[in-house]
């Protein structure tokens, strides 16, 4: 009854060999699987293997960010969390989360809008290169019009909200820009998708 | 192409709508359906109303030691950082995770074995009565067996670990404790689903 396998890195190794008899055949390249497997480790979804979708430079934009010390912005703390600060170290850079700072709070509560796209105006006056959304679709939306406009111009959006209403939407507005993205099409998303890619990335760049 | 809803009261109403038209006729009770549409909302992944299960005394239990001021242990930082501090302030209780401890990690190392199980074994010597459990199958399986011996008795056993290696097994052992638990059967789980979980009990605490 207890379990079989308590070495850590033969749980990860176990792991990694069901994921990949049981996805079979698959159109990632190889760098891309390293992340899609990853999505799947954490989530115990094979949806994501049909939804992921990676803008062709996105992991070479998203590695040199990385190695050149860049900060990461996340929409929520789950994610500032969860990303591997040990991964993150010999880079030099940061993670980043402003949905709680009070001038953030404020301003939502005045404009009577989401504290996540307060939080991604703030973050485009930073010099943050990689945005992380797991959470928010008005956080992406933000992102989005953000570029647009010509405000930010990021290394790399990972963007991986999960809902009922505009996630859908949102990451399907991603798909149109030429900004480095990753994405998983459809309502399922969420943090642990957001914090996998990143820290299969730091893996990746290391 | 923005999202047309962007006042976070009616994303929510609006996200509970959705769900609660698609899930349809269910066999939960109006409190396990509140805990059990929040973890959609939190995943998008109707599957969990197949898998979801509570112990009957699960809710009553847990609102009762949240009342109390009961603490809660967390197997990782992504729940400790993800349950409402705002809810939980009013009780006075507090989230603890032991996982990035100096002592966990170094009897883990010395030990080969997870520091999921050596931050379950530091939580057992304090008086925590709420386990969150959304990571790692060996720290549910080592809380079972910690209540076995007779070692804790908690108010409640949230757990909801994730994966390919022993989450299934760890989970179906759950069910056989008399101690109030809540689990979801099957491979997945993870960190978004206990943090709805615990969050969703806070609201009824309330």
């Amino acid at each position: 009854m207890f379990p079989k396998i308590i070495d850590p890195e033969k749980i990860e190794e176990e792991s990694f060999r069901i994921i990949e008899a049981e996805v079979g055949p698959h159109a990632f390249s190889d760098l891309e699987f390293q992340i899609a497997r990853r999505v799947v480790h954490a989530t115990a979804d094979f949806e994501f293997i049909k939804t992921l979708r990676f803008h062709p430079d996105a992991i070479t934009s998203g590695m040199d960010a990385l190695r050149s010390g860049a900060s990461i912005v996340a929409d929520v703390e789950m994610i500032q969390s969860g990303i591997s600060k040990v991964g993150l170290k010999p880079f030099g850079g940061a993670v980043h989360c402003y949905i709680s700072d009070e001038d953030v709070i404020a301003s939502a509560k005045s404009l009577g809008i989401t504290r996540a796209i307060c939080s991604m105006r703030k973050a485009a006056k930073t010099d943050a290169a990689i945005y992380a959304v797991g959470n928010a679709p008005t956080a992406l939306f933000e992102l989005i019009r953000l570029v647009q406009e010509g405000v930010i111009s990021p290394a790399l959006i990972v963007g991986v909200p999960v809902g009922f209403v505009s996630a859908v939407e949102s990451k399907e507005a991603l798909l149109g820009l030429k900004t480095p993205f990753m994405t998983a099409l459809g309502r399922k998303g969420g943090t642990p998708v957001a914090v996998a890619i990143v820290n299969a990335l730091l893996r990746l760049a290391r």
